[in-house]
């Protein structure tokens, strides 16, 4: 497999090379991803490509026996083309041209930006398309962020009038007719924009949508101007961003050979690691992204983070823990951002492997001692199976939605869908990322929560899925939203009221302290008691089972939590964000009753279990920082692959940011 | 009386109108306020009128035989109209065109946007103006909004050289000589905007006068057309805001048949209902409009409010209470925001009582059963006197000065005023908002909080309303400007030093804890001690008598709280942000003194009192959410006149949220 | 010595003045600074001059035998001349340009403003150059503020070509090669603005020195317009500010001939009074400009701040503390801002030694209490000398560096700087405020706090320093830029690796709740233990002592505080935010240890030691707003200069905010 680092050598002397190269192949490296900022050196005016530098870039590498993912420069174009171009500047949603500077200062919206990098892409494929040791290329950066200049108006004009037809159609489904905002012209569509109160919902979903095409598209376009003109041997891969993006990873990601995304788990201005299940999920989600194929780390983290902010160092053993968490669940190769320290520039306070004296030092021989006991054992590994049989629903197009209307203050996205996804990881189940396209039968339980925004394709093969036998999880808000982002005129939750067996007449976001006091009565959490928060559902239940009320004058007849059968199968309904005292057991029995086995692991151990035909592998992390941890090992004698632990059975105990992974012969 | 709705019968299709009527009719509603936003369909293009679709809405509500008010549609003016006329478009206060959407995209400074409005309204007028259903129109809708842009400066220009006819004068009344601001051309005055600074507080006030003063007058030019063109039958109103608007709520309902309001307990981000006396003080508000005749409700909340955020969900309950609040208060016609909730658009999240599945159920089964209540005696009990002998002074331009220089980072002028206000309200003490215009001889004691910003007028009155033997409570900051938003040069507290007998030559905003200690010396408050907050008037009695001193090394001589004598009157001074604790005997003492009967009500408890020649009402509403409460009735019998209680006296005990209203036949 | 004020006549009426000079006299005033924002009146049209009033004004104040202090007018232009000439409005960062109003509305990169300065200015020393009773002029007026408009761009473009002279160097020296920003123009360069991203750091630190120069390049020119026509009698200064500024106070003040500051412990946002030694450092400062030598307050606070919001209402003898603070500290004049509040304008409810009705009381016979019990000595006390051992290095680049990347969520400069000043000041020892270009030699330790940004020089002379047997005190994050505001490539600390006698491998901004333990091991350390903030440096000492080390499971190993013996001397590293606890004791032993004498003083209790050849003053302020406190004095026989207190020895108890200054006859 590939271990590799994000490297910059435009930013050191040629004498400094050979030393970095060295190291790195010392290190057990054998990939350098590389070119991404370096446009003004290609083309250093416009019209004059000069690929002398890369050339020599290219031939050291090499020289060093490293393989090389050429990343398209166009995350920065040069400041030539800005001052001579400047309709390529971005626009903010108050309306300001934002000036040249850091990165991505560019529409894709403007012509002249695509046709700029159009011959680029071009002409560095006509160069490196059949060069051997290109074994790859990146052509997009975190392509995350929006503009809202006169070119930005015009392409969402014009994608509305090839979405719509006809402006009635527009009017319709946008339901302009409130506040009295029917369009005549197609020319007289904003775009969301700071005004004195919300932009109708509809537009902006529909603007988060024409973005993620207009990416999408400029994305596609770049791809197959690359396989025209390059080896079918060489892949093409995109850095895709899974956190508050408006980009559709499933569609630009569809005509790639490599899904790959960078992974942060601290930043400089998140001061802790964030607990083991975040991470778990983007990488779920990247492994999903082509189902369950091809997922490559492009950026892992490598030392302390920093913009003028510092943010946590990565303790001794981090790095090897978040490496083995990555291969774990699933990627195929992992790069590491970044080789060194910049001495200059924005981002020079962000370390690297080395820092900025280059000596290599702690985080170094962690990754060479790392990689070297991966070596024997890592091809096989990354090809065995990741077996899992709950799906667990994530959806865009769904996040956007939210992010439009969050409908409580305390709502967050990201912390919601974690609340309803982290129960799962700590009861040691995997769980693949689904969307409505999926084949969902190989499947025993799907976990769809916060499922505001609506897709028929969805309600009816969850509908099925539940009628073959299914077990399903809604949560609350499930079936308010039209693929408009329109209410639903049919009584809530909408087309799953009869799935869910039940109606809900009144809701609300919680006020006062924000928790609601929630009483079990039935089935797992008969006798528990404990709070909800962000958002309430009281429940009316029609063939449903109550399995919690809540409590208070108001509406304490009214159901929390409810259990439908729903022809061979099983529906669950959690109408507010239920504390984790609740959901664990909850969660326990509705997998047990799935026939799934489930084993509560202590506070962020993570285990993951992967095999072949003949082997079975059990990855055993954790994250603790200062605490070492008990894991309880299933059935049999294990044996560490790193070869450093004697064999093991039975109740292990790892030291704090230990990780290990063992295997096991089937019988 | 008329209970009414908002309803939008452009958001529906046309074979539900007869559903919503016939519910509406069997509700016992009488009254649908419509038309407020549509303008696309009554003027589809420039200059093309089309009434058939509203011709459509008044026959069919008319065939149930409910009353309409007619919204004029100028809240929101169409897409073509800003394609074609940016100029209408406003400009915020950093110089930014804000874009089309939502509502208020206008700025009334626009020549053109006057235009459009002129010539709609004759339309409508025109075609309506004689329509039986049609019993009332509506100018504009919560116009509170300003414009910072060219238009705007010049219409500013104008209207200061008209005040000030000359700019020797202008320059001395802001006194621009400050920090070399002197004007030598009228051109050169620029609007207020976000400078390195604060602007000059004088040149401020004077652009709140002169955007109210706009207001009123386009508000002036709709209601003169519409009177030369429709029945003297039909009313009109204007939908008004009381809360830190640049609003002249006289001013602009001096012409008006009626004045309304909107009402919100509670909003989005209001996460629990506000304290009865904040509604209390409201409704005051609207009735001392017009002096206590004419005033409605055009919105009262109905379900849970919410824009991008949900806030509280009314209990059962509610929609009962505050409209009972109301109707005691005076409101003498109550309309619901709104009938059902919209399926799509900006405020789609936003209840009615229907909602988005258009099924009667709770809140509508309260409003019916809440008409059928009051059917009976409404008409009688809305005609009945508000007897009042306590005048509260709320005068905008005051407001506006303390907006401009709020002095203390923990003053706010709602929660000021409320603090002077509430103990009024705790005590079952009727008050009628004040202004200087108004006759107060009626009064026996006036509560002038927080009268920063003086009127030459109001201080003569109020000197004339002592020496006949009134009583008057003045607070902190009194007296410290003139009419310019300028300094008094006078020793403070200005010119009604001599009135309360006192003298202030120390003062600050509260430092440290923001809290002083406050010892009781003499009268109600001896043996008494608490705190102030936010701001404290370090006094020194010249005839006043001490009635609290601060305690603390520094200033621990100083007066807290003062009376004095003035001719046959008394005159109180309260010189810090006063702790209730301390504030309630105080006033107990006040009113006794003057001989008011007081009564302490339990907390949230709210008792109105009113009565015809013959009988006696009293309205008893327990605003207490999960309390039930008692209430100590006046002497006699009483008899509900919803006729559910049986007959009471004495002491009475409520259930949350229950509200009633009770009747006596006088003697 | 000179006691001024800060006087407006142009806001008063001319029968006014006199009672205002009168009152001034009678206080012991004999300086008064007038003229500041008067352009409008001295230029009411382009090129019209008329000096009538100024005239009358000067004739008026020396009249009562009052020295005059000029202030060119030019902090307001007036609004004739920003109307006409709209490019001299300043541009905020993100592209706003701020409207006319309050005051520095200009851009300094505007020809025009220039032009017009220039012109006022020589017609003023024309006029004024030989008057009597002028006793010196003020330049500028607080000129801190940036601009970033084109005028700013282009003036910085060309001050860039100077600095650099090819495109190439400066692409270097930025680092333009990271994030592909490599200019291959001079025009296409930017000024930093708000973009998406930081911008380039060594950019930014450019574009601080370029306005800093900008701004000392005006004041450089104005002043030899001055020199040229006015009396070599009249001296010339400029009011500077020492908190966050990009101003370059030693080179501003280098051609001028007295360094002068306002000085505000308390402001309307800070509502108690800093702690003393934050005020003590400011005066540090101010003195350490013109290398201890003529020094003035020409703003010290006299009553509660204002702008909208009102701050702490300084207590009976904190006008006098603070008077005596400043001439302990060095000041040679002491004008108070100011002399009445103004009743119009912005700034009106800020207060001054009169307050609006003009009527002279406390503060006014504190004022003249004080000047009375000064007049005796306070000339020869201005004249003795202040002598320091130690040094205090400040670097305004050093600042804006830090300010650029703060680095730590907790970091501010202000308050980090203060975290190693105040122990001394606590412990009785003088500093003075050192930079590079100093003489070192007469210092025995010298505080290099926070020395992020390096000087090649400096580095140089604390080496020698060192190698003579000086000490040395340096803190976390020293060493790490070049002055390129690049990083170094050494490894850490830098150039100061062998100065220190460690390595630094690791580092963070404190997570969690962004403390380290720290355990002390050796020396004053010893047997201590508290807690490090903000950052945390992980030290390898090469040949330092350890004199603490970090608890904690990851870094436990790791220094936290070294010692170093370097040639004779001795070189301290601190590694983190040490609490004052620990730093306290390190002070006291390194003081010691170089031969300082230390005292322990009272909390918030100041000394200062002054001396001439036959005498010895001491200073002794007890800044204690409620409570007395002790202070010991120095041996031998102390008396009261102000001849109030009965000679005094050993130790005196002082009443809150009493501020008294000894002396004592050398023997």
């Amino acid at each position: 497999m590939y271990f590799g680092v994000d490297y910059y050598p435009e930013q050191w002397p040629r004498e400094r090379w050979e030393t970095d190269l060295q190291l790195m192949k010392e290190a057990g490296l054998n990939l350098v991803r590389v070119g991404g900022f370096s446009w003004s050196i290609l083309e250093p005016e416009e019209g004059r490509y000069d690929f002398s530098w890369l050339d020599e870039v290219i031939k050291v590498i090499s020289s060093y026996d490293l393989d090389i993912v050429l990343e398209l420069p166009i995350s920065a174009p040069p400041a030539w083309m800005l001052h001579q171009y400047p309709d390529i500047l971005p626009v903010t949603s108050d309306g300001r041209k934002t000036g040249f500077g850091a990165q991505r200062h560019y529409t894709v919206n403007s012509r002249n930006y695509r046709d700029f990098c159009s011959k680029t892409a071009s002409a560095l494929a006509e160069r490196y398309g059949s060069e051997e040791s290109v074994v790859g290329w990146q052509l997009g950066n975190e392509t995350v962020h929006l503009s809202y200049g006169k070119e930005d108006q015009v392409a969402f004009q014009s994608w509305l009038e090839r979405k719509y037809e006809t402006l009635e159609k527009l009017n319709e489904h946008w339901g302009t007719v409130f506040w009295n905002q029917t369009y005549s012209a197609w020319e007289q569509i904003h775009v969301p924009a700071e005004i004195p109160q919300e932009d109708n919902p509809s537009m902006q979903l529909d603007f988060n949508r024409f973005w993620a095409e207009t990416h999408t598209n400029f994305n596609n376009k770049l791809m197959r101007l690359l396989r025209e003109q390059t080896d079918s041997r060489q892949f093409i891969t995109h850095n895709l961003v899974y956190s508050g993006t408006v980009q559709e990873h499933r569609e630009i990601a569809e005509g790639l050979d490599v899904a790959s995304f960078h992974t942060y788990p601290v930043l400089a201005d998140v001061t802790m690691p964030r607990q083991p299940a975040a991470a778990a999920r983007k990488h779920d989600l990247c492994r999903g992204t082509k189902q369950g194929k091809s997922y490559w780390v492009t950026e892992e983290l490598s030392g302390a983070p920093s913009n003028n902010r510092t943010g946590y160092l990565p303790r001794p053993g981090h790095l090897k823990l978040w490496t083995y968490q990555a291969i774990a669940r699933g990627a195929e190769a992992v790069v590491y951002f970044r080789w060194r320290a910049a001495l200059r520039g924005t981002e020079q306070l962000c370390q690297g492997i080395l820092d900025h004296d280059g000596m290599p030092r702690r985080k170094y021989n962690e990754l060479k001692e790392m990689t070297a006991s991966l070596q024997t054992f890592a091809d096989e590994y990354i090809a065995s199976d990741f077996p899992a049989e709950v799906g667990f629903y994530h959806n865009p197009e769904n996040e956007w939605a939210w992010q439009i209307q969050p409908q409580s203050a305390q709502f967050s996205y990201e912390e919601e869908v974690l609340r309803f996804y982290e129960p799962a990881h700590a009861l040691n189940i995997h769980t693949d990322m689904i969307q409505e396209k999926d084949n969902l039968s190989a499947y025993k339980v799907l976990i769809v929560p916060v499922y505001f925004l609506t897709k028929p394709a969805l309600n009816e093969k969850l509908k099925s899925f539940a009628e073959k036998g299914g077990t399903i999880i809604f949560t609350y808000r499930t079936g308010v939203k039209n693929s408009d982002n329109a209410v639903h005129e049919k009584t809530l939750p909408g087309e799953l009221a009869s799935l869910c067996g039940i109606e809900i007449h009144e809701y609300e976001a919680l006020p006062g302290d924000g928790t609601a006091q929630i009483k079990g009565t039935a089935g797992p959490m008969k006798n528990r008691s404990g709070t909800g928060s962000v958002w309430a559902d009281y429940i009316e239940p029609a063939e449903a089972e109550v399995l919690a009320v809540y409590e208070g004058k108001w509406f304490e007849d009214k159901a929390a939590v409810t259990k439908n059968s729903f022809g061979k199968g099983t529906v669950y309904y959690i109408g507010c964000g239920l504390e984790r005292g609740l959901l664990l057991p909850l969660y326990e029995e509705i997998f047990q009753n799935a026939g799934l086995e489930t084993t509560r692991l202590r506070n962020k151990v993570e285990l993951v279990q992967r095999e072949t035909k003949h082997t079975k592998y059990l990855a055993v992390l954790n994250h603790n920082i200062d605490k070492k941890e008990e894991a309880e090992l299933p059935d049999g004698k294990w044996k560490d692959t790193a070869g450093k632990e004697k064999d093991c059975k039975g109740r292990i105990t790892l030291a704090p940011l230990q990780s290990i992974i063992l295997k096991q012969h089937k019988s």
